[in-house]
């Protein structure tokens, strides 16, 4: 990478090696996004000086650009899922999320976010956060209207729904259009500014960790108009630096999978910087190979009653999932194509309002005509269709299991877009490891043991959502926040040294 | 870990603290397996002195726990394969082996991999590892009769046939039965016991490495009857400690996955403590979530002819690929059950000779039966029989690209056998993560920047194979003895410090 400073973040300082302090906080907070902020906002609350240092020339990180989706639930329900007239359980919520991070998941850690999840909501509304009590029902990847409650992962969709209780748990903040994001990281900026003990410094890049002879972190060193300064952190410094989409040679080294994708996810900033400098001083990174990875094949919603096949004619996953699941699954065909097949209604709607960009490969005035468009072995894709609409017709999905909400039998003439990664259709992408901490933040090593005095946050630790096939939305920005709060909680409570 | 010793190889002892160095060599190697014994054969036949420290009473590792098949050829060919009638091509190597690590290939070292082939048998040949000039016909894991070659991956499978000209690759020692690994780890130790420069110290535990202020490798710490000892190595230190499929808490952590296995392949010292030490001076790990895992069904190699199929009656694999690879796309099915579907006679084979130990599931008079009796949707397994049937009398896989040499139909009576992980069947399970490594075996950090003084072999770097998916028997004993020797020649050249 040519801008990688001569410093760098994978060899941190010797304290010895310091001539002098030049700044001095209790707690430094690389990052000002979700994570960061929050972290800022906790410390301060309990009583810490803090001081952010952004790469930026203001805050906002990866969270400013989502939508702000952010996923609470249980104890009963958050207020708008409770006025919605969703009693949500815990274990549902904690059953969901365990299904959601598979053989990667951290028990301790989603165990922990459920549980703490509703009060979640309550801080979030207390610092300001405004929330709708209404229910969006469309399937949506974001809600394009100011309703603060949807569904916005695989809960309703086998094999979820058979194993822990549906509930919406996407919370979207009360703002008409995309615009969670941005409202978001006013609010916690606002939040932060009216804070006297917290400073932030811009346009400051945090160039490698500072450690005593015994590998505590005393603090980092930054750089500001070419210069470099060092930062004193008595209480710890959190590290919020977001992941490393941006980074293409950790991509290649640590993700290659990823390489699949078309559009990185995440602000220029997300090069990994704050998971280097973690390992640098013996920080375990996990998780590093995975991330989200996504098809987003609606809106529309109808394109949920079409299916999806492989160059064999056959279905592979219930066409009712997430749309990270669904592109998870398309990835790991040994098929060279894989095509959604829609009626020309459903088409219609696809044209209208689909991102994709997805190109049509074939259609057929009958299912043997689309067949041999599509150069599929002959009788695959009418033997696939014949089952299926035989399905529909007693609502029961016997292949795939989708939902019988989306039960409806495709009949001709039938459209097949073209889905294979790689060949036009939009495949966003960003990173799913980090940090190994434990719940409160605190960074660990191989071996589960603390590194003291480091923190982190956000994509920078590895959190509670590891897998496309299990993301939902939400769930990044949920674990930013919360992980953030926990993080500059646990370290404002650390003795100062 | 209860045996984890307190002195951590995740934590690098300081030569400031070291009061002592008990030990004086050229260069220190962790671990006598294949791996280690080739790079102390090279380092002492450039001129440096070298100790070998290993945990167990005697040499061998995993490599003499396993066939020791070793995946070689290219440059026209080795003698064997010349013997044979098979002039291997480099390209066709590099190409198949690039395939086989897919998005993961490290390039550079598969270059390295292929070109020095030839020459690497050559080596093997002049330290006394005997090959007999013959053809092994028959599909097998590994080879029971004495040939000296035989097809130990998916070379002649699709998609690599059509992209690499198919070669036999796996060298099989001149032994009867499954005797290669001790028979090769018995040559390796007389050659090491030849040499007057390489000593050698059992029932020695390598316990962390010892670095400089300038984070330089100078030694390592050992144990030896509970007393701790400083080594000092002049020229470097060589990690040969094997990979970590015998340390819980390291597959849990990074390779999750691999959970899916019944039985971990490696011998007891396989606790991942040579890439913990790799790590603890900053050395990358990488691909650390991926592993060799396998359904090995054949032999009888007449399983071949048989048919995979998933809880929907789909094939998903052409079933003339290497076990692994079969086992690699039969954990991605979202599916339920995984059945082999084979004829009576097939079965008959498969009982006398297989050690799968997959159950019967359900038989059938007819393929409607047996499709009744597995449960499947009413039709699908017929349909996916008779698209294979036809195929076969035409010779030619539409739908999964078997090869023609395994095309027969089958024809009813049939038998499924129940090969779902976790439901009877032996999963072996390895891993195929570790230190990130230069072709010359120099460890590298996050950003490829060489860790002074350290060098990895074996399965503690991250060698050319890199997937279940992509794997042949004889690249694991085929990876380890040649980046031993690549370690042990690279040390060797170093200027003593």
């Amino acid at each position: 990478m040519s801008d990688m400073p001569k410093t760098n973040p994978s060899q941190p300082r010797k304290a010895s090696d310091v001539a002098q302090w030049d700044r001095e906080t209790d707690i430094a907070i690389v990052g000002f996004g979700g994570a960061g902020g929050c972290a800022a906002i906790e410390a301060a609350d309990a009583g810490s000086s803090v001081t952010i240092f952004e790469l930026a020339s203001a805050s906002g990180g990866s969270t400013a650009m989502s939508s702000a989706e952010i996923y609470m639930g249980g104890s009963g329900g958050t207020r708008v899922q409770q006025a919605c007239g969703f009693a949500d359980n815990t274990e549902d919520m904690f059953n969901y999320m365990m299904m959601c991070a598979g053989p990667q998941a951290d028990a301790e850690k989603i165990r922990d976010y459920c549980e703490n999840s509703r009060d979640h909501f309550q801080w979030l509304l207390d610092i300001g956060v405004p929330f709708k009590d209404s229910f969006h029902e469309e399937r949506a990847i974001m809600c394009l209207t100011d309703d603060g409650l949807l569904y916005t992962g695989s809960e309703k969709a086998y094999p979820f729904a058979q194993q822990a209780k549906p509930c919406p748990r996407g919370h979207n903040l009360y703002v008409e259009g995309d615009n969670g994001g941005p409202l978001f990281m006013k609010i916690v900026t606002d939040n932060v500014a009216q804070r006297d003990a917290i400073t932030v410094e811009y346009e400051t890049r945090a160039l490698t960790l500072i450690v005593d002879e015994q590998d505590r972190v005393m603090g980092l060193v930054i750089r500001q108009n070419q210069q470099e300064f060092n930062v004193r952190a008595h209480q710890g410094v959190i590290l919020c630096a977001g992941g490393f989409v941006m980074n293409e040679d950790m991509l290649a080294k640590y993700a290659p999978m990823l390489s699949a994708g078309t559009e990185p996810i995440g602000n220029p900033g997300d090069t990994g910087t704050g998971i280097l400098m973690g390992m640098s001083v013996g920080g375990a990174a996990i998780n590093m190979h995975e991330g989200f990875i996504s098809l987003p094949y609606y809106p529309p919603a109808s394109m949920t009653k079409g299916i999806v096949i492989n160059d064999k004619g056959q279905r592979f996953i219930n066409e009712d999932v997430y749309h990270g699941r669904l592109g998870a699954f398309a990835l790991r065909q040994l098929s060279d194509r894989i095509y959604f097949i829609v009626t020309v209604e459903q088409y219609g709607d696809y044209e209208r309002v689909s991102y994709l960009g997805a190109q049509v490969a074939g259609t057929g005035e009958t299912v043997e005509e689309l067949e041999q468009e599509l150069g599929l072995r002959q009788g695959t894709l009418q033997q696939t269709l014949r089952v299926y609409n035989e399905d529909c017709e007693r609502g029961q999905d016997s292949i795939c299991h989708k939902a019988a909400e989306w039960l409806e039998p495709l009949e001709p003439p039938l459209v097949a877009l073209d889905i294979t990664p790689g060949r036009g259709a939009f495949v966003p992408y960003f990173t799913l490891g980090g940090l190994d901490t434990l719940p409160s933040g605190e960074v660990v090593d191989p071996n589960r043991r603390i590194i003291p005095g480091l923190y982190a946050a956000g994509r920078t630790a590895c959190g509670v959502v590891r897998r496309a096939e299990g993301y939902s939305s939400g769930m990044s920005v949920g674990d930013a926040t919360y992980s953030g709060r926990r993080a500059g909680k646990q370290a404002a409570a650390a003795p100062r040294n």
